[in-house]
């Protein structure tokens, strides 16, 4: 074995030891939180927090908090508010996207009904306001509602574009900037706020945040689409559910006008025939797209890198490190 | 004409004449909020915020901070985010309850589809958030958070209600409180909070809020079936849509355990006969549940008024006890 996979395992080893013993408190900040919600929104609220999420968001407020030196066991109740507002965010996707399933269960809307799932919702967000005003900290009151406003906008903008003809590479990263990224840069930011940074200092907790989430969000559509991953799911659902991500838009610009108008409108009016989806999905990873596509988001981890060089040397700035090695390497 | 009528009078002039001085400032501010707004938002926030609404709950913010001696003009922003708010509750439930009418106009998600509408009403509560932290003011964003998460609460404990076979008239006024008194009561609250007042005050202009908010529900269901008032709108539209309001929970308590179990389930399958809603409708105005219904609404009225004896003397103070009247008096 060479001492750069030597490495690399030592890193992945050494994230899992970190996360594991932090789940369980994690875990139980989340029971905590949802015993406290109104006996009418518990359940789904319980159904969609308990469905197996890999609670990165929670991961990375707490690593920001210590690694800043942080030590103090409130930061577990914040840590959990991320996950309410990643969870919330979900509830409302599921329904505006028609998506039955969620992590392999059933998606919440399915069971409980489209009123109640978007009240539940909107409660979650205003429960994930409710617990941050106990901090009594303005500024982490100020990023929070920034955070969910931008959430929302994101998402917005995401389906204004998704209805003109083309996306250019630029959109697509302003759309997945504001559906994606801004919540795992509060994740990072609202850690270090709890942890009293200020300044420079501050800026790049929320620089990692940024260009990490933008990166997650890029890797998760190279795997979509990837012979060489094994996700558990179907090559090239994003494609089958005419969804356009980078891979697909890096894969249109290869295309004469007339072809790339020709495929666009079989893509959204739903008539790709099977064998062209296979053909895509076989050019993409053929034709050095997904390359590309790779390339695209090591470019903003390697940014998410260079603002951990403002951290200060700790244990958790290193475990940061493993986790842009994780998202480089993750393969589901 | 005698005293008392001239009294009447003489209150409706001064109320209106209140209203007219800060409502141009008011719709000043929602048109400043409206501009700032995200462009993917802003069409949907227009529609809606700007679709004849009575301005009630920000001129209560106005009136409660200025009864308490707050002469700075940034409580028209903070007025306004009441009706943010109000608004995003009125986006959700207009897709919950299958509305195609809002106030005369389409339903904002008629024109611009569930989704986005969905996701206008979650930016338009983050964005009630992001303004009222730049009031930095702890106790403010609590009593906010608070309002949002009972409403959205409230909402879903009348969906769960709704689809039992029976409401008491304990668990209508529980519903009514959720959904409609809280956002009534915070308005109150948060132009006394930032009017600095406190303790004994501060929870009397709670008091003040939330029985009013009660009243003005109550004495909404009242309207619905009265022939007395000439709404506009077709009387009964309350029975018409299966909604159960207080007049008929009062009406079914005059019945024998078998009718009113018949009856319930003609409301919920939709089955009721045009003939029989309009036997139900002239009952409910000959045998004195209406009345019934005032008195209960005229109960938390005083109430309110008795909260306003911990009010300062003021103008508007006495504006405050012209509102009560207001909403006593109301035919539409």
């Amino acid at each position: 074995m060479n001492n750069k996979k030597e490495k690399e395992i030592k890193q992945m080893q050494r994230l899992k030891s970190y996360f594991k013993t932090h789940l369980p408190k994690i875990e139980k900040n989340i029971d905590i939180i949802i015993n406290e919600i109104d006996p009418y929104v518990r359940d789904i609220a319980r159904h969609i927090l308990k469905s197996g999420g890999k609670r990165l968001r929670p991961m990375l407020c707490i690593l920001n908090a210590r690694a800043f030196g942080y030590r103090n066991d409130d930061i577990y109740p914040l840590s959990c508010v991320l996950e309410f507002i990643h969870s919330a965010t979900l509830l409302h996707d599921d329904i505006i996207d028609n998506a039955n399933l969620r992590r392999g269960n059933k998606a919440a809307h399915t069971i409980f009904g489209e009123t109640k799932t978007i009240l539940t919702g909107d409660a979650l967000l205003a429960l994930s306001n409710q617990i941050v005003t106990r901090y009594e900290n303005i500024s982490l009151l100020k990023c929070l509602s920034d955070a969910i406003y931008k959430t929302a906008c994101g998402e917005i903008l995401e389906i204004a574009k998704m209805e003109k003809s083309y996306i250019s590479t630029e959109e697509y990263l302003e759309i997945i900037t504001g559906k994606t990224a801004y919540l795992i840069q509060f994740s990072c930011e609202s850690g270090a706020i709890l942890a009293g940074v200020e300044g420079k200092k501050l800026q790049s907790a929320r620089e990692f945040g940024i260009n990490l989430g933008i990166a997650f969000q890029l890797v998760d559509d190279v795997l979509d689409y990837s012979f060489e991953h094994n996700t558990g799911k179907p090559i090239g659902g994003d494609l089958r559910e005419g969804k356009i991500t980078l891979p697909l838009i890096l894969y249109l610009d290869t295309l004469s006008t007339q072809e790339k108008k020709d495929l666009l409108g079989q893509i959204k009016s739903n008539r790709l025939t099977k064998e062209l989806q296979d053909q895509i999905i076989k050019d993409i990873n053929k034709k050095g797209i997904l390359s590309q596509a790779i390339e695209k988001s090591e470019m903003y981890l390697n940014k998410a890198r260079d603002a951990l060089s403002f951290f200060p040397n700790s244990l958790e700035t290193e475990i940061l490190e493993d986790v842009i090695f994780f998202v480089k390497k993750r393969d589901k």
